[in-house]
């Protein structure tokens, strides 16, 4: 899917399946894969420390040593089978979870186990090379700790990190259900994002097609449109996952929380309504090219008609007078009064000619009567 | 999105969202935002009082001192963030609200608080640049006071407000959820009322094409399309909003009020019907509109074919009797009697002339025979 | 919306909304709508009564003074603030009801209050100048008493009252509950009548559009859309009603009624589920017309290509040998045998001809051998 | 609807309701309505009768004499008033049944009353006229006695009849809730019987247009679509229908009867989702027409294009080698060398023809290069 | 539909239902249907047998005999009525659920009974010879013995079998439930590798078109969206399956297979939506495509309406001064100045030429002006 020509974004291959007949939760790690970087954010309402670490064992025993801080362990990268497992053991965590963590292909879904939490999305990312590329964001929350896993390192928590180090809001006072939903916040803070880019290339092509089309408008509609399908795709689960946490009475998350994942629902409902919008209107914007290509086409055609019928006509009859029939016959010199009689008429070329301006005229009133030409304006 | 030559309405941009990972409950005010004026209107069944003020403060120990009085504070432009974080301060109203209160991009909802009620609608207005604006419009509700926060100085209620003031209807009598309903009715009637003016335009625009399309009636219906999808995303939240309130329990909504709300709420589903069956018809017109463009293409097609199709073999006739084959040879003097011996016949001129016109009328009758001409009416 | 080029109905336009924010419950009355005529039906399972009267007040009274008859007031008109007034407070109706009964935009709904029914539809008429009027019909019901309002003087119920007057049928054993649903089953047997109407205007496009297709079949095709779209909107909120009806406790409707009612209901889902697949025949008829324009387009672009192709080599032979390169040096007299040797062949003539004639056969033959003659059968 | 020059089927007319405000429960026999034939067929287990009546008191009075028999009374052709009310006074059936059952445009539905059970179904006869008719087929079912009206004297149930007559499978064993399964189940074959038929006029469609698209192709496509729309109306009720059948806790449906309607229930699901992907397909193949039709007008285009742009241009040139200025004044004599001195070129002639072999050929390497010469394989 | 000119696979015919009125429950083997090859593999934890009979009877009692093993019989083939009789009386299953095993054509479903547990899939294969091949796969489960009915010797299973021998993964501990969870998702591992090459397609198609559309592009990309549409006729049903287990208190599913089982549920809406999203990418496609044959008749016509309007006028003008009018009286030999006299100036030719060039640049310009060469890049 590579349209070098255009200054669009480009849309980068998401899906990719294991293979058929795989045991349910082996654990495939994808060759592209990256390996993992691991920071941990350990913090209470009053102390924040921040660490970056390769030992996952050190940083699972970390957490359990400080029960009273709240851990979150960001992991940039899955591309190491045992880091998983590790993880896995650590935190009792069956086969399967850890299969749809790593297989990064998962639709988004939250599901609640025993001891802990596994909730998936899809991570929308508009990186340096113009491409969107659909990541795979999981979160594992067991009591105090919070894992996440991305499959890049794009770092798209970079506002959220600083509001860790600053304690602004209210994001250290409270536990990892509400950490839970501060990530969740700025994942939807970016398909927001990437709703506003797409209003705008919407309206550049709205304006485009409308000022003057061109091919590579409708391409770039129907990219958008093909966007905008994958997005919902990728958002349209949100809604049944925050409808879950909400009736969910898990003590991860507060009555205090629950209010804020009120808000993050409603965004979640905005933004799948944008998209329905936005399609709509890209549907629109694909009409409205298609009838400009029409009408341009009308206009062709009614130029070369008006010209073809103006013209071969007079031409006609300008061939009629190019004939060469004879007024005298070559042998025995008897005159043919009937052949071309008008050629030797002294005026015979002003009335030809005036006959021919008359047909012209006629032929552009007609054409003005139809009201070709205020058409072409 | 700025069609200069069309004398419809501009859709006014809208969504702008805030900054990716900003913590949630941040207030921010964006920079056009105007600067809010206020009014209070305070009133009983048989007093009322109607003051503008500059202080927040005032006015909130106003409203308290006079517990017996229902107190309206309508602010008007919300790019004051003291004003807000004072009216958050005294009414114990949490960030999130003040947020989705400044944040002028919210979906219309309605959410119940402990000791405040939170309502947010889309108010389109259709101001005097010919704009259609698509702002804010919040309601907190406590007890017998409502705040009302819009973006802009339109005044869409002075209807409303000459109620108040000669007390026509109930509007005196009862509290403040009765006014909450006024507000909403007056919203919903600027709906209809939009609607109403959207239903002229497609007629106008249907007249036209059936009279005679002109590329501009295309992006007009197209543009009332996109009017109608964004109405769709404004209205579509309130029909939940009107739901929940009644099933809402809240002292703040009498039994009398829910009638009321019963009504606005036929309304906002009769406002959705409409919405949708307007967007059917835009459709319709676009599809009659394409087949006019091509209809009119393939009248355009038949006038050249006809004209071509004639003249071009005359055209050839005459080009072969223009050949220039000699008679004779011109070196040896030998007659050559089967180049063209026709242009040598006393009435070649003639029979070829006929052999033109047979060959025209003809073509005319096939023409004709296949309804080519009747169609053109 | 005038077509007056057509023999099919013309729709007559509906909605106009009263002012933005006027009083809920304000009795507005067009300036268009008619005086009223009241005509009352008295009736006992055996005893009948009509009368015709002017008196509002009367008729309550009269309706009050026999308890043991059942009551039918049809209000003809809704152009009087007075009667409804009356009525008004002769019922202790609330305002909001009486405005919906004057205000003639209303969607259909059915209310139940305290003590009396208010029950609204829309009338589809087609009137005797072929138009479609949307009209608005309110029914209130309060025990023996039934009201029904209607904006114009069209008669839709005189099979109804015959069956009053010959006692034919159940109707005048029932009670006032049985009258509602026999006017509403009226107003359903119209909606059937115009869908019958309708099924013959599509046949007759569609027979039009195989046959021969004509712009206006078009037209028509849309416009039977456009009625389409308006009676959905308008027989939807049936469904609802009847539902609600169903489903209600009110000793207004016995057990007998309930399956009347529920044969009603019936009817309702027939006539929506109709209208939905008769919308899918007229897009349907739209492809094939828009198809069949395109193959007109296709055919004629043919014969244009067929005439030009064959007969412009032709002319450019011809016009080859009408050139005028000199054989001879017009000064010096030497011969120039390499300019055009053709001419002063004895054949060349015939040559040319035959050159000629192959190249005609050799296209004719391409474009056979490729379908294009039998395409246009 | 009467395409006389398709092999397709034809669709005969459907609806014709009765008069507008007649009523309810009234019955009326359309005059085309055929005379009732009446079978009936009495069975236990290890009995049999089978007996041809015109006297339907006769047949009410032999199954009220055999309640050990189960009696399946088939009626064809419902145009008989008396019979019909006999029926409805001997069974104990209200007249809005009756009305059902002669009204032969009824939804299908299905309603059990306190002594007796009415289901109405949409039976799609494809007859030998090649049409397909949509008949009523309406089911009474009273204790042991099941009486089926069927509008025409075809012959849905001759595999049923001989299942009976043989003794084949359960059909002996089973009530009369059985029996009325079992003519269910024989509609269902039918329906999906005319969706393979359908099935394979859509494979038929689809090659054709495929190898060599005709006009035909897409008009026998929308008749399809429109069968199919026609087929969606009748058979969608029935779901509801098996519905309230499963739900229904009526003696006459053993659990071993619920067993075999839960697989009709199956089978109804499946009819209704695949003529959903039919539409779907036909759609599909009513864009491949679209889309072929376009493709071969742009080959139409390219055809005259590079025709008309190659020699155009070389008959121009012929042209101005025709034109007659003279290289001498008439008068005096003069020489012109300015007036045309190609012509005196010795190779002149020469010169002009090889300017126009390189104009063709360098015309179609860039139409080559353009790849419009490969585009027409 | 025999696309032969294509890669793409090719879709194999499915539906082909029974006669109409054969008795429910009748068992009918389609003339192709092959004949069986059993294989039965019996596990338990630790130990596992893998053998192939021809003898259905002796399996099932090997079955009884060893109640500790979970036993799975394989069916590849099922054109032996015998066999399927044999099953149906040693498991005690009625003569209904026989016929769904046999009759290849049943939608998807699950249907508990009082001792054993029917489950039906379709299976589409994408086979050598380049088809897709929906067939049909049934299971049985009754206690520890699960019998699969498969139409084809296709071995979709060989995944499984593997982990059966290796016991990897938990399949050998735990029960039939849980083979049965193994067997639906190797099928939904069938449908996500089928979509996945679909997505390649889709992209080759995109790719192509946007560089070089080809009729063929059309003709795939409305192959795959048939392709499409029959795979949502397949597994739409799925879903409705997957819930019914999930809510199914059957002792055979025990908790821990209702997590596989809940795994599976999300994987199969997730086949589901992403169908629906391809379907939408498909759509896109085509408009993509007629919008590019659009734009390229429009270029072409461009080029066409160019030269022509070019040349035309010139043409004509060559014409006008080949006209043979004389200069001169043949016979009085009187001058007739007024004749052409422009072919008598010393530079008529001369000028003739430069009134061409002129023309003809003029409307290169206004071409250029109205950006017709620009557009063709």
């Amino acid at each position: 899917m590579t349209h070098k020509d255009s200054q669009l974004f480009e849309i980068k291959k998401w899906r990719k399946h294991g293979r058929v007949g795989e045991a349910p939760g082996s654990i495939i790690i994808s060759q592209d894969a990256l390996k993992p970087k691991i920071v941990i954010f350990s913090y209470t309402k009053t102390d924040l420390k921040e660490e970056q670490s390769d030992d996952i064992d050190l940083v699972l025993d970390y957490a359990k040593q400080y029960p009273q801080y709240k851990h979150w362990v960001q992991v940039q990268g899955i591309g190491d089978e045992e880091l998983v497992k590790k993880i896995g053991s650590g935190l009792s965590v069956n086969a399967l979870v850890l299969e749809d963590i790593t297989d990064a292909t998962q639709r988004a879904k939250y599901d609640e186990y025993d001891c802990f939490i596994l909730s998936i999305s899809r991570l929308l990312i508009h990186n340096e090379q113009n491409q969107i590329v659909n990541s795979q964001f999981s979160v594992l929350v067991k009591d105090n700790l919070l894992i996440s896993f991305q499959e890049t390192y794009d770092e798209p928590f970079a506002g959220l990190k600083n509001r860790l180090r600053t304690s602004k809001g209210i994001i250290r006072e409270e536990g990892t259900g509400y950490l839970m939903y501060a990530l969740m916040d700025t994942i939807f803070d970016r398909y927001f994002a990437l709703l506003d880019q797409l209003e705008d290339s919407l309206e550049q092509c709205e304006d485009n097609i409308n000022r003057k089309p061109r091919r590579q408008n409708m391409f770039d509609t129907q990219r958008i449109k093909h966007l905008l399908i994958m997005m919902q795709r990728a958002v349209g689960p949100e809604r049944d996952k925050m409808n879950e946490i909400l009736r969910s009475d898990n003590p991860l998350f507060s009555a205090r929380d629950k209010i804020y994942f009120r808000d993050a629902y409603d965004h979640c409902i905005d933004i799948i309504e944008t998209i329905t919008s936005f399609k709509e209107l890209s549907t629109n914007l694909t009409e409205i090219y298609l009838s400009t290509v029409n009408n341009q086409m009308n206009d062709v055609m009614k130029i070369l008609t008006i010209i073809s019928s103006i013209f071969i006509p007079l031409t006609f009859i300008a061939g009629v007078y190019g004939m060469n029939f004879a007024w005298q016959d070559p042998v025995t010199g008897k005159l043919m009064p009937h052949n071309m009689p008008e050629l030797h008429n002294p005026h015979g070329y002003v009335y030809a000619l005036v006959a021919m301006a008359v047909i012209a005229v006629m032929q552009l009133v007609i054409f003005w009567k139809n009201g070709w030409f205020d058409k072409m304006k």
